[in-house]
């Protein structure tokens, strides 16, 4: 069975050596946020994670969710009974306001436990992980009773909660629902409509289901500004917060998936069913895309999440597994064939991974950190500057995130020949569990037009002009370290690659669109590989310093080096080809007929 | 359900316009391959295996084989009586030769069929794949009472073959198996042992299964120096050619895999079966690389083959969906959403899949005709040219082809959105088929230490330098036309950063082998975008002058040519890369111990 451990060494030196959490300790929810107190959370996070949530995740995928003939639906073997610690043990409190239950801590602590549940079991992940979206969403548009009357609930985790959006005949293009909200004579909508897509639509994990539900009063504009937010309990809350009646939803069917079987993704019918409006009428879409938000970034490190436990897996087969000879000659003469780690091939494949895993990692945890400061920092400038790069790199987090997450599993699959192709082995699920966070909350190929074609050009370019002097600036810094400053050199280079894609698509974009569409995509890579280099440098000054200090862990700090020098060396070679990809235009892209593509 | 149309216009177009078939008419077989012969094969073909065997593709993947309680094996509902209809159409005979009773066309014929078949039913495929390895092999090593008793029943198709090497122990180190090989008094050996992810292991499509098995003889050398090959028929075969007695080989298992769930992949239980050596004692390994040689063709044509089969259903989603509106504005304003092929990034991936599909399918025919042209060439030189190219670009076609399949069957899932994800749709059967090609027949690593560490330095580096002249020499031909001079500069600078890396390797890898190894696959990719660049060179010069000389179908010349200029602004930027790649060595790839891989 695979193995997963969670990387608490890697991150406790993100939190206390990179991003320095206790140096913002005058920050409100921060000052409880010592590395005492974080470290102990990351230590139990992990073991828990490890011991309790990875061992089902096999099995879950072989099993699946169940749709019984009464129409409920439950969740493979151990699910309920691995909820109900993760429930007790108060894990979805982490970062969540005092004022509903939580524990009032960063973001990043938060982050952390859902990137390590994540790599334990995606599917498992995803039915808190949908909740926090819904969470948000009424923490931001709900009125103060509904707030009161479902956030404590949720919050806890004693009930959970989803986002319907996706119909048969919309996804991307929201303003094409059908789903129809009539208003009752008590202030409540009678909803009605088939949602399907939906991610924890149904299950035996909690008592109750909080559904937020996209649709359109009577009147409302076609567009995507007639749409509205409702909450839709599976059973209806009454004021005082006892549980009411069944509501008029139900799960039509659970669709069979390449992955995350063990989380059910239902085709939700709603008939009349009772629900209340969130926020303003036909203000839907803004509502929706703060939970869309938060969806991205934890989309993003489901990306990470599947990178890490499949690189784990991987190196484990790599040094058990023994095939073949070093090219320098034997390395075990005494074994009849030497560990195929030996091979550069599979260090290859394996250093590819460990690099990208710790640079994401740490690209994660610091966008957790800009989440906090976007209202806690203490300047409105520090305030906006956080607001700016978060939202700028958030789909770029999720974009290229999840395409090298897919790209690293499969890799990790290869390091196993063939007996990563077989079933039992688990190789195979992390890649198909992997391929799904490139499609969900936005295809990819979304997330490059929200890079390209509306973060870069909001507020005349801001966000993108603050990452190239953040990196312009950490570059600049000099230091003694050849590693360091080689890392500075080539982030230098990429940069320049990304300023000169970026100047292109000014004198071009404007001119015709198709010029943007048609670069968008290489745009997000080239910004994930800048995004990951700043990290690298600072990783490198951080692991530079901290041997030259001479303390202890000299091999973790080393390996740090070697990892931010293949980083240099091997990532940033493809800036200047992605870079080419932009300027390479929309000609070709747009020239041929339906009719020329499909000539065979 | 998923659609497949044969891509015969396309086939037609690299027969009769960029390899000439017929201008190869005086060498035998040629002779009968007129356009009007090799049409009509075409046509029939690709009605065939669209018709009757592309309709059990879905349902296959979703039945499996099954292992009955006797351990008989049954294949998926439908595919008996269509392989029926495939042996009595004669479809496996077309390139094998009229002795065994093969109709004795060019291999490029059996090619076509092949990749037809490969993108109907992958799985159905591998049924005929794997015994035209099997007849290689007694092809070219069994002896002339061998060939008679077992060829024309294979070739016909009556009985079908498997290879066995790999256990549980060994795959890619084929020195270290286990499997037994002992005489016999009667000439034949008693074969013991087990062997492992054997494809087409068992069924019910024929009587008899000719299995080729490789074990060791008594007091064999412990390394690959030790391996003989065995026939070992499912059935005996008398020497009259009547059926005897049952074998004893039996199937103990069918494997769960990822995908190719209608191919049964057996581990297979050999039990003092009996046994005949084929070729030399000690000698397997040479007879088996003759079986692997013509599967990595076969496997490097499956990646294409899941990459057409992919486009044309990506294709089909992208003209129905509608989804959002054109960047520049509505294109259907009467709809309300546009097809989602406006989208340029949607456009973006089909391109991309199009161009590699239809310069790979080039680059396997031309491949095939060197096959030919091994041994039917006029002189010597042309013979000798022909060996070393497709020699050297082998692995290529299996390394880069099935690295790119995968790739492309993967976008066109994404142009799916949401719905690419549901099983029933069948776009990510394609994805776990595709993923099977980078690992079997050698993963995908092996074949880029074939390339780089053999096949280039084999004879002195000729059949480099021969690739090199070739594309020197057609680089350097005039042209009028302003596409075909575009890629022949850009194909001239990729070729050239290909040559810059060659000679990195020479200069750096007799030192230290693992420089070759770590730059390898990097090297095997360029070899690809390389390769690929000569075809399409070759076709803008046939589309430019179909174009120039005004005759029918202009809109396929001019897609060729749209197609040939997003080749050479968008495949090409990467070559740059890759070189660096090469060039950025070992060091970072070979300093971490496995303890600094495990730090977490």
């Amino acid at each position: 069975m695979p193995v997963y451990n969670a990387p608490t060494r890697d991150t406790r030196f993100i939190v206390n050596e990179v991003l320095r959490l206790d140096s913002y300790g005058n920050l409100p929810g921060f000052e409880n946020a010592t590395p005492d107190m974080t470290d102990a959370i990351i230590a139990e996070a992990g073991r828990f994670v490890s011991e309790v949530i990875a061992p089902i995740n096999l099995s879950g995928d072989r099993e699946g969710c169940t749709r019984h003939p009464d129409g409920t639906v439950t969740t493979p073997a151990g699910f309920k009974e691995a909820y109900r610690q993760y429930v007790e043990g108060g894990w979805g409190t982490l970062s969540a306001p005092a004022a509903y239950g939580g524990q009032d801590l960063p973001h990043v602590m938060g982050f952390i436990m859902e990137l390590y549940l994540a790599s334990a079991n995606q599917a498992f992940a995803m039915y808190p992980g949908l909740a926090n979206g819904a969470i948000s969403a009424i923490r931001a548009k709900g009125s103060p009773e509904q707030q009161a009357l479902y956030l404590p609930r949720m919050i806890s985790g004693e009930w959970l909660g989803t986002m319907n959006l996706t119909e048969p005949h919309c996804g991307t293009d929201l303003g094409l629902i059908r789903t129809r909200a009539e208003p009752q004579a008590d202030g409540s909508y009678a909803i009605t409509g088939t949602k399907i897509f939906i991610s924890a639509g149904d299950h035996d994990l909690t008592d109750n289901i909080i559904h937020l539900v996209l649709a359109k009063t009577p009147g409302a504009p076609e567009s995507s500004k007639g749409i509205s937010l409702f909450i839709v309990p599976k059973i209806i809350v009454n004021p005082d917060g006892s549980l009411g009646e069944r509501n008029a939803v139900t799960v039509g069917a659970i669709e069979e998936k390449m992955g995350i079987h063990a989380n059910a993704t239902c085709v939700m019918n709603y008939d009349g069913a009772k629900g209340w409006m969130v926020g303003e009428e036909n203000k839907g879409l803004a509502a929706m895309f703060i939970m869309m938000n938060a969806a991205r970034l934890g989309v993003g490190m489901q990306g990470l999440a599947q990178a890490e436990v499949a690189y784990q897996n991987g190196l484990a087969y790599a040094i058990d597994r023994r095939q073949g000879r070093a090219l320098t000659g034997p390395a075990e003469p005494e074994q009849k064939a030497d560990p195929i780690i030996v091979h550069p091939d599979v260090r290859r494949m394996l250093m590819d991974a460990k690099t990208f895993i710790e640079g994401m990692r740490a690209l994660c945890l610091w966008g957790a950190l800009q989440v906090d400061l976007i209202h806690k920092a203490a300047t409105e400038e520090e305030r906006q500057a956080a607001d700016d790069l978060i939202s700028l790199l958030t789909p770029v987090i999720k974009g290229y995130g999840t395409d090298m997450g897919y790209k690293i599993a499969t890799d990790m699959q290869q390091v196993w020949g063939g007996h990563g192709y077989i079933v039992e082995n688990g190789m195979d699920q992390f890649v198909r569990d992997a391929r799904i966070a490139m499609i969900y909350e936005g295809t990819n190929g979304v997330q490059a037009m929200d890079l390209a074609g509306r973060k870069l050009a909001q507020n005349g370019g801001r966000a993108v002009q603050r990452l190239f002097a953040l990196i312009d600036a950490e570059c600049a810094e000099p230091s003694d370290d050849a590693t360091v400053r080689l890392v500075a050199e080539r982030l230098g280079k990429c940069c320049g690659e990304m300023k000169a894609a970026t100047m292109w698509f000014m004198q071009n974009a404007m001119v015709n669109p198709n010029q943007l569409g048609a670069g968008a995509y290489a745009y997000m890579t080239l910004t994930g590989i800048v995004s990951l280099g700043l990290m690298w440098l600072r990783m490198a000054k951080v692991a530079s310093a901290a041997l030259a200090s001479g303390g202890a862990d000299a091999a973790f700090y080393e390996a740090k080096l070697t990892c931010a020098r293949h980083w240099a060396t091997r990532a940033t070679v493809d800036a200047g080809a992605l870079r080419r990809q932009v300027e390479a235009g929309s000609e070709t892209i747009m020239a041929l007929t339906p009719e020329q593509f499909a000539i065979a």
